[in-house]
């Protein structure tokens, strides 16, 4: 061993001691006939002092250090005059008697410090550099905390975790797979999964009653902020559960996350939304509940006085940002420009300030008379000071979905999305299909294997849109982190859904043969869910992206920059693969 | 939830209880007017009972359930009294008053007993059915306990789990990688990963200190019985350690493994073997030493007396069975076509039995006076009643491998295999190179970033061959559990090892360019290990194959033939991908 201590443990009660540290040269300055160098590790940072005066030649040696040399000293401990309070090994230094350079460095391309001067680019070509700052690794040290919390969590729930392959077969529903060419099997392919969701329900078929898996998922996607081609799941599956059962199963699992990781004892139960009230108070199946702003529709309100926009209208609604009404022109107007962006696509924006004496000030004070703006204020309960703002459509869902994007940014503004603040809910009653416009037909909105509710299951007949399935999703700030359902153990019933979705008989054997012949043997009832680690680990480490929680990400083209994948093949290994590169102009 | 009990947890103190219990049926049996059927689920077997004089329509359902049917009954706990002393809960049994078809099943088409009628085939192509056997159920719930204990341990020797990517790229240098075409990236492909021995090396130079992770690795080479072409590697990095510090944490992690999961404490630190004595005394890096039979030469011993085949060895070595010469002339003809079979490859087999009497009886009695055969005896410290089995060869080490292969035959054959003794040893002081005669060049054992012994650094200019390497091996019943190395940190030997390997300094820089630069920036002293986890898990479980601690194995062509894959893809998917199939006939 290099080292007896690491360079984040000294503290005052080890003064005299004599100890060795190996790490990384932090910075290095000169005061007087002083040396001063901060040596870093992965455990800490500790001051080493040279004194020209004792040993001239140890701290020539000193003063030639660069930064981010690798260096093994070994001195003596001592109480600090100067004492740091921001730093654990604050109280002591180091003075060296010994200096072995281990490895010299190069200067690096970018400050190693919380705040680096490198940019997005560069920080993920040198990526083993970015990952030297405080700020990056401390997101991955965390992320191995919360694995770690996980497992234990779910092993003691009587969980198995179990392995499933990552050369699967390729299904050409939905995203799309990444493949692998067989050598072995000329002209045939394996793919890499997008979930384990079969193998978790042929599990379920075998008798395994719990299963989990913290498991490498993959999808050929063009590729969001947010998204990356590998990310990594919590996929998990229970047998003779309903969703009730799994609900609370993962409920817990979210707490005892908050406990361990983030000292937060959540003691209620969390909220539960349907699909239909998360849509209509809040326009999105993801609302943030950090803060209030509930949609109110103003249909019977604001309809029939004369403003052709309103009168129009199929859907009016608007939120009341409390305390907002000191919002400038200019402010609003930037308001006005930002729902009216092409990703959004508003007509327009109507605002109302609630002012001292409680008389409405609106943008539309021409058509509506007082006592109308009265109505409307007492609608939202909005009070003095507060800012009440308006969208309206000729399609109800779209117009939600913007008000929706509105009172994000207005949270925003008002700083009302605090990282250290965590509201949790479960979104539940979605509905089991979806439809295309598009293409005329149905689609599943979990999954062709998730369950309606027993209830609905007569309306496939009459009204499948109505259907509401036994699928749940986890929503915490805004942000979905996980989701799952109850999946269909009856055959007949599975057939159902098949032919609602449009398959043929010949189709369905095609793509789900395999499952639905493991089914024949004695499927139990069965349900799961799956949650993204990596975006658990982003909410838990307050970041906007799930970038900085990933050791080595993929950029929005998929390449790592590092190592400078994907890259052309050697002609000889593509004629072992039997294949041909064919690109079109 | 459907049950309020599991199958395996009722006792004799439940008596009375009213419990619901869901699972499947494994078995049942009509005797008189009552109904006797087994209930079973992951976590054991229930008895469950009906009557027909008290309920004959319940009764009546009974008998019709069929083999794995899945069911879901109410009863209540009732004293056996015809206990079953195999069973956990073979005290209790079940009267049932209410039964509830969960699903039916067809016939599978083997018995779910752990003595099952299903043949290889049948059981990989069925092997959901497959993992409902106890056998192979507890196989994966070993898995899970050793995967999760190992975790605990690394964890608390401040090791970080960190994921690296799955999407990487091809070294063409080594076995076989599977690639993985981009869509995005026309005519671009990334290679899955044979081990993340890049990355960890990376995670060292970004100062993790201590990196380890469970996961997936990919080598498309053509199996063997014990090769799967994916597999599960436990890998570690640590830095500013030495050999010492590598061997000491993960001997630590083994004995925790063998505490915490087969309860045998092992207090003495492991033998340590060079990779020499391993060749000299066992024709081995990977030792079976639960039992002796250690070589011993005996050119000095039988040379010069007449017999040709030995006169002309460069060879001539043996082995004592102790007790074995009883072996009949059939048994000894046996083991001589075993040594001659093609893959062993020896010319013959030279015996001696050691009589009551103390006399040598030899197949060479001619060439031999009992006086030197005496001196071949005390060569081994044979006793009355042992056999001396030897072997001649004009190349040393490959007479050495026949013999060890000998050894390992006639071990089984005496029953020394035993599955539940475990020797542990570290093989060490492996080459640094290893000479190819095809190629006329020496290739890296280990591999090209592996470190010489320091004190064998002088040799890499005059001595190549002789060098040493930092490198170990741990090997537990002649199965190499696990290996690795210290690294090469200064980039000045680093250039000299490629330069030994026969790397341009452009190679050099094409395959490992972004590794060498990584270091550039200040790369500690680091060293690691990877343990096979199916290998750990098979010989704790006393499997001869990795087979059967993996869900879902694919068979010796690569195949996964339950779900059939790799598979065709469709020529939609092959255009996006800017591919053609091109197959040689």
């Amino acid at each position: 061993m290099y080292r007896t201590r690491t360079c984040g443990d000294l503290r005052l009660a080890d003064e005299g001691l004599v100890v060795t540290l190996a790490g990384w040269v932090q910075r290095s300055r000169k005061m007087g006939g002083m040396t001063f160098v901060d040596i870093r590790d992965r455990y800490g940072i500790t001051q080493l002092v040279f004194n020209q005066e004792i040993d001239a030649p140890l701290c020539e040696q000193a003063n030639k250090l660069g930064r981010e040399y690798v260096i093994q000293v070994t001195g003596t401990v001592r109480e600090r005059s100067n004492k740091n309070p921001h730093l654990p090994t604050g109280d002591v230094e180091l003075i060296v008697s010994k200096l072995n350079v281990l490895n010299k460095a190069e200067v690096p391309p970018f400050t190693i410090e919380d705040d680096t001067d490198g940019g997005d680019d560069l920080r993920m070509k040198f990526r083993y550099l970015d990952l030297r700052r405080n700020a990056v690794r401390k997101n991955l040290e965390l992320r191995h905390r919360m694995a770690f919390e996980v497992r234990s969590y779910l092993d003691k729930e009587g969980f198995l975790e179990v392995e499933t392959p990552v050369l699967i077969k390729s299904t050409p529903e939905g995203a799309r797979d990444f493949v692998v060419p067989s050598r072995m099997n000329p002209g045939q392919f394996y793919a890499l999964p997008q979930s384990p969701q079969t193998f978790k329900q042929l599990l379920m078929v075998s008798g395994f009653d719990r299963y989990f898996q913290i498991v490498k998922c993959f999808r050929d996607e063009d590729l969001r902020a947010d998204r990356q081609p590998e990310f990594t799941q919590i996929d998990c599956e229970m047998s003779f559960v309903e969703q009730e059962d799994v609900i609370t199963t993962f409920e817990g699992m979210a707490k005892h996350l908050f406990k361990t990781i983030r000292g937060i004892e959540m003691k209620k139960p969390f909220l539960r939304m349907t699909w239909q009230d998360a849509m209509k108070y809040y326009g999105s199946d993801k609302p943030d509940l950090r803060f209030d702003m509930k949609f109110v529709e103003l249909m019977d309100v604001l309809k029939g006085y004369g403003f052709s926009v309103f009168d129009n209208a199929v859907y009016i609604g608007g939120i009341c940002a409390k305390g907002a009404a000191t919002y400038t022109r200019k402010q609003l107007d930037q308001l006005t420009e930002f729902v009216k962006r092409p990703q959004i696509g508003a007509k327009g924006l109507v605002y109302a300030r609630i002012e001292a004496d409680g008389n409405v000030k609106s943008s539309v004070d021409k058509f509506y008379s007082q006592e109308v703006l009265q109505k409307m204020k007492d609608a939202f309960a909005a009070e003095p000071g507060d800012l009440i703002l308006i969208l309206s459509g000729d399609d109800a869902m779209k117009t939600r979905k913007q008000l929706c994007e509105l009172r994000l940014e207005v949270a925003e503004q008002l700083g009302l999305r605090d990282k250290d603040k965590f509201a949790c809910l479960w979104i539940v009653d979605f509905p089991l299909f979806e439809w295309s416009e598009e293409d005329q037909r149905f689609y599943a909105m979990h999954h062709p294997f998730t369950s309606p509710k027993p209830e609905d299951i007569p309306l496939l007949d009459t009204d499948p849109g109505a259907v509401r399935a036994n699928a749940y999703d986890m929503v915490i700030n805004g942000v979905e982190v996980g989701g799952g359902s109850i999946r269909i153990h009856d055959s007949q019933l599975q057939d159902k859904m098949f032919k609602l979705l449009g398959f043929t008989e010949e189709k369905a054997q095609e793509q789900f043969g395999f499952l639905m012949n493991a089914f024949k043997y004695g499927a139990p009832p069965h349900g799961g869910l799956a949650y993204g680690l990596d975006r658990w680990v982003s909410l838990f480490a307050g970041l906007d992206s799930i970038r900085d929680c990933i050791a080595f990400p993929k950029n929005n083209s998929g390449r790592d920059v590092m190592i400078d994948a994907p890259a052309a093949l050697d002609e000889s290994q593509l004629d072992e693969l039997n294949l041909k590169i064919d690109i079109k102009e």
